[in-house]
C-alpha cells in the first residue's frame, strides 16, 4: 500500500491531549491506553473529579494522523501543534522575499499589482498598463483563463491572452501574473507568466496545488471564500511540500452575511499570517469589496496593517469590461490612490521596487 | 476573438432594472440611455421624486453579461432572471431521475449511499459493503483520491483503490461512486465508477466541471462550503451546458460560526432546490455535522424534508480509519438508522431500489 | 466589593490545560507556576520537545474566571468544562417537561405553537385561532410588543394586544405566548401570558433574562442570529440561575451568507441541544426561512429530527398583515401541514396535548 | 388603534418594483393591481416574455410597510429606498461632530477611547487612566454594568463603579463612556457618564434604544455580532427618531467561521458607513480580534481607513483583570501604538483633541 502523502520535513516528539467523557468506564480507559500503546505512543493519565484526561506523547505526524477522537469514550482531542511546517515562522524565522525579475515582494518591499480583470485586447491592456505603471504599479495582472460562475459568461482569451499579457508586460518592464485553473494549462502558462495565480475557488484544488508546486514559478495563492487563515497556510504548505517555496498569499475577502459588499475583507488576516508565517501577504480590496467607492480606504488600511502589497483591478472603461467591470478603478482613481499609498508606505518604512 | 463560453439553450427577451443614484444629472441619464441603445436594448425611464429608474429590455444573455452597474450614476442593477437555465424547473418541469444500473435517484426513489471515507483495503471495504447492503444501502461509496487539507495526510490508494471499489461493488451488486479531483484522472475513474463525485472543494473548479460534463457518467456534485444554493445550481449548469444532464446535487453543510459541529447543515437547501430545479438532491449528514451522535437525527430530517437520499460514512472500525474516522457510523448504528429511515420513507411515499 | 454574579450550583475540582508558546523561558514558566499557586490551584508541568504544557487543577469556577491566557508566554488555555450547569444533562438527566395549563412541551409531547406575527385586532386573531386550533395547534402566539428593525414600522398594540390575546386564548382554551422586550413590561405581560417570549434580538439582553428568571412563568427563549448552541444554553442558564427552571428553547435560524432565505435554519441544533441539555427545543421555520414555500418541509424535518414542537406564523390574510405577512402560512396551508406532522409524530412516538 | 411608531421625518413619493412569478395569471395580476389601488398607490405594468413587472409609486413609508410580497403571484419586491433617513448623508450632508466636553469625534477629529474592560477599583483605574492620558488617549472607558455570557462571571461594580469612573475621569480631565444595559439604569448612568455605551448584544434592544434616545447624552452604539451595516444604521435611526441625534457608531467585529480571532473586524464598514451616513464611526480592535498581537496593526489600519477614532482596552495587569484580561494591551504597548497612530493621523489630516 502506497501512502502518497508528502514526507514531513522533520518529525518531532510532541504531545496531544485526550479528554474523556464524564463517567467513562475503566474498560473504556483501558481500551484507549491499549490503543495508544499499540500505536507506539506514550500515555500519561490524570484524573479530575468528573473527567479523565490523557496526555499522549509521540511522533507528531502519527499523532495528527490517527483518529483518536473515534475511540469510544473520547470527548475531544486537543491538538497542540500547528499542522503546517514549511509555511511557519518556526521553520523560517525571517520574512521570505519573493522576487519577480527585479521586483521584490515581502521583507519591507511592496508588490503593487494592477491591471484589468481579464485580458481583452492588446490595445486596452496597453493603455491600462501604461497608466498604472506611471502611477507606480510594479506588477501587471490580467486573466487569460477566467473562472466565471456562469458557463455563459466570457471565459477568457486563453493563449492569445497570455501572449498579449507577456508582450505588454515586456513593453512596460512589468513582471506579469495570471491565473492557472487546470493542471493541463500549467506548462503553457509557465511559458508566459512570471507568477502563477491560484484563484480563490481553487485554493483547495489540491491536485493543482501539487502541480504548481513542481514548477519554479512563484505562486500567488488567493484565500478561498470560506477558508480560515490556517486553511490558507495549509494550502501554501501543499505547494511548498511539493518543492516550491515561493508563495505569495492574498487576502481577498471571505463570505459573510453582510450583503452590501461582495465579500468581507478580513484585514486581520495580515498580522495574523505574519505572526504565524514568513510568507508575504498581499491584500486585494477589489474582490473583497466589489465597490470602487470602498477600495481606496481598504488599500490604505492594508498598507497600514503591514501588508506586503495591494492588488487592484483597473480598467480604462469599466462599463465595457468583459468581466467584473463594476468593481474596477479608473486609471485616474488608481493614480490618486497610489499617491496616498506612497505616503503611507513611507510612514510604514516600506519601499516599492521598479 | 473567441468567446469560449457555452451557448445559452434559448435566449429570451427580458427586463432588467437600473436604479440611479439620487440627484443623478441629465448628462448621466443621457449617457446611460446612449449606452443601452448602443448595446441594442430598449430603455424605459421612470422618475420618482428622488431617484430615476430605467427598465431595460433585451436579450437576456446580453443583459446578464453587460457591466451596466459600472456606468457612472448607476446605484444598482436589479436582475430579475435566474442565471441558470438547464438546471431550472422552468426548463424541465418534472423531477429528473438519475439511474445507476437499476438504482434510481429522484422522482420518489431514494439513493442510500454508504461506505467508508477512503478505500483502505479490500478486506475492510468488503466487510463494510456487506453490512450496509444488508441494512438497505443501495449505492457504495469510497474514496481512492482524497482531498485532504494536509499534504502529510493519507491521500488515497489511487487506481488500486478504484479496482477494490469496483470489485466489491460488483460482488454486492451495488453501483459505486467515487471522487475525481483532477481532469487528468477522469478517464481512469470512468473505467471503474458508476457515478463521479465532485467534492465540495472543487465545486467551482470550472475546468473539472466542464470535463466531467463531457463524460456519460452521472455526476454527484457536492455543495461548496461557502456556496449559495444559486452557486450550486450554477455549477450544475456548467456540467449540463457541456452536455451531461445527469447531475445529483448534495447538501453537505456550509461554513458558519457554530463551532460545535464541523459544518452547518442547511436543510432548507432541499426544498429550496426543489422549487427551483428538477435535479435530485441528497443530504450528507456525516460531513455536515462531523458528529456520529447527530447524524441519525439529521438523516431522518433529510428524508422528512423531501431529500432524494442520504449519504452516510460507515466504517467497521472508525478508530483505525485512515480518513475521517471520528465522523463514521458503525455498521450496527447504520442498520438501526436505516430501520427508522424506511419508516419515514413510507410516510413520505418514497421507495428504495435494490 | 460586591461581585453580584450568581453562585454556581455546585463547585467541583477540575482541570484546565495551559499550552505555552514554543521556546518559553524558564522565567516565564516560573511566573506562571507562581501565579497558579497564588490562586490556590495545583500545577502539573509536562515538557514536549517544542512546547511545555501545564495542567492546572482547582475549583472549576475560579478556573473559568481567571484570565490565565493573559499571562505572558501562554499560547492557549484549553477549557475542558462546559460553562453551563443547570441547563446541562449532567445536572438533570431526564428531559424536562414544561406545562402550560394542560399542554406539555418536552418528554415526548409536542408544543404546536401557531398564530399571527402581531396581534392586530380581536376579529382577525379570533379567526386565526379558531382555524389553527381546529387544525391541531395547542398554543396560541401573537405579539403585542414588536421588535421591528425600523422605528417607522408598526410597533404592536401594547396592553390592548395582550387583552385580545388573553381573551381569544381563553375562548379556544389555548395557552398563549407573547414577547416581552423591556424589564418594565414584565409585570404587565405576566398578567396576560402563559409563557414569556424572549426574542432573538434580546437573547443576550442579560438584564431582561435575569428579570424573567425571577417570575414563575415559563420562558420561550429564541436563539440569537449569531449565537452558538453554547451561547443559547448560557442564556438559558441566566434565567435558571435566577430561579426559574422552566425554559423552552427555540431554533429560529441564524445569519449566514445564503441570501435566498431569511436566515439559515440550523436543524442540527435540535439533537445538539438534546445531547447536552434536558431542556425542550422547538423549531420555528417561519422566521428561519421567511418563505412559505419552504416552511412545510422544514416543519416535517423538525419533527423527524426530534424537536419538541414547531412554531409557525399563520395569518388569514398575509397580504394585509401589519408585520411579517410574506412569511405567514394561510390557515388552510397550516391545516394540510398539520396532517403531515401528525403522521410523522406517530412514527416518532410523540403526542400532541389538547 | 394606536400605531406607536415614530413619524417619518419627511415622506416622499417613491417607487417600488414588484416582479411576478413566471406565467402568472390574469386573475393574479388583476388582484395585485386592485390591492395596489386600494392602498392608494399608482401602478405601472410592464410585460416581458416570461415575467410581468409592476412599478408602484406612492408614499414611501406606506410602500415600505405594506406586505406586497405576500400577495399571491408575487416573486419578489425590490425596494429601492434606504430604510433610514435621519442617519443618512442625504438628510445631513456634512460629517456630524459629536462633542464630549472639549473632545470632538468626527469631522476630522479622532476620539481615542482607552481604559479597562471593567472598573475594578479606583487604584487600578487611576493607574490606567494616568498612563493612557499621557500616551494621548482623550476619552476614558470602563464598565460598571458588564454583559457577561455566564451568570457566574463578574457582573461589574454597579454604581460604585460609576463613581470611580467619574472621579478618575475628572482627575485626568477625560470625558468618560460606560455601558448601560437596562432602561432602569439610564437615569443613574446619566448622572456619571459623558457618553452612554450600547453594547453589541443590545444593538437591537429597541426599547433601550428608544430610551437613550430620550436623553441628552451622546450614545456610543456598538455593532451587533450579526448586524449588517444597514442594521447598524437602522439602530442609530431608532435613537435619532426618539430625538437624540448624537450617535457615534462602533465597528467591533462580527461573527464568522474564522476561529483564530474572537470576531472578524469588518474594516470596510468604515468607508461603507461614511458614504451612506454623516455619523462618526470608531473602530474597536480589542473586541474585534481578542488578540493583543493583532490590535496594533488593526488600529493603524482603522486610522488609515478613515475611522473617527480607535477604542482600545488597556489594563495594567491583564493577568489579574476581572474581565477580558487576555485581550488587553499593557499601558506601554498602548503608548507605542499611539506613537504610530499619531504619525498616521498626520498623514490622514486628522487631529486629536485634548
Amino acid at each position: 500500500m502506497v501512502l502518497n502523502r508528502a514526507a514531513h520535513p522533520r518529525a518531532r516528539n510532541e504531545k496531544m491531549i485526550i479528554v474523556l467523557k464524564p463517567h467513562s468506564t475503566k474498560e473504556q480507559i483501558d481500551h484507549i491506553l491499549e490503543r495508544i500503546e499499540e500505536l507506539g505512543f506514550k500515555a500519561h493519565v490524570s484524573q479530575g473529579e468528573l473527567r479523565t484526561i490523557i496526555g499522549v506523547i509521540g511522533d507528531e505526524n502519527k499523532l495528527q494522523a490517527e483518529p483518536l477522537a473515534a475511540i469510544p469514550g473520547v470527548e475531544q482531542v486537543l491538538p497542540i501543534l500547528k499542522p503546517f511546517k514549511l509555511a511557519s515562522r518556526e521553520f523560517h524565522e525571517n520574512d521570505s522575499v519573493i522576487k519577480l525579475n527585479g521586483v521584490r515582494i515581502g521583507g519591507g518591499a511592496l508588490g503593487m499589482i494592477a491591471g484589468p480583470c481579464a485580458v481583452e485586447s492588446e490595445e486596452i491592456l496597453d493603455e491600462i498598463a501604461r497608466k498604472v505603471k506611471a502611477a507606480g504599479a510594479n506588477i501587471l495582472r490580467g486573466g487569460a483563463f477566467k473562472p466565471r460562475t456562469s458557463p455563459y459568461s466570457f471565459q477568457g482569451l486563453g493563449e492569445e491572452g497570455l501572449k498579449i499579457l507577456r508582450a505588454v508586460g515586456d513593453r512596460y518592464q512589468m513582471p506579469v501574473v495570471t491565473e492557472v485553473m487546470n493542471p493541463r494549462q500549467i506548462d503553457l502558462v509557465c511559458q508566459y507568466a512570471d507568477m502563477l495565480q491560484i484563484g480563490a475557488r481553487n485554493m483547495q484544488n489540491f491536485d493543482l496545488l501539487k502541480e504548481v508546486g513542481q514548477t519554479n514559478k512563484p505562486v500567488f495563492l488567493k484565500r478561498a471564500m470560506s477558508a480560515t487563515v490556517k486553511d490558507l497556510l495549509m494550502s501554501a504548505e501543499y505547494i511548498m511540500a511539493a518543492g516550491n517555496h515561493q508563495v505569495v498569499l492574498c487576502e481577498r475577502g471571505v463570505r459573510s452575511f453582510e450583503d452590501s459588499t461582495r465579500n468581507m475583507l478580513d484585514m486581520s488576516a495580515v498580522p495574523n499570517v505574519k505572526v504565524q508565517s514568513h510568507l508575504p501577504i498581499i491584500v486585494d480590496p477589489s474582490h473583497a469589496t466589489g465597490r470602487p467607492d470602498l477600495i481606496p480606504a481598504m488599500a490604505r488600511a492594508a498598507v497600514a496593517a503591514g501588508a506586503d502589497g495591494v492588488h487592484i483591478e483597473v480598467h480604462s472603461c469599466p462599463e465595457k469590461a468583459l468581466s467584473d467591470g463594476p468593481q474596477a478603478l479608473l486609471p485616474d482613481q488608481y493614480a490618486s490612490l497610489m499617491t496616498e499609498l506612497k505616503q503611507l508606505a513611507e510612514v510604514m518604512h516600506r519601499v516599492i521596487d521598479h
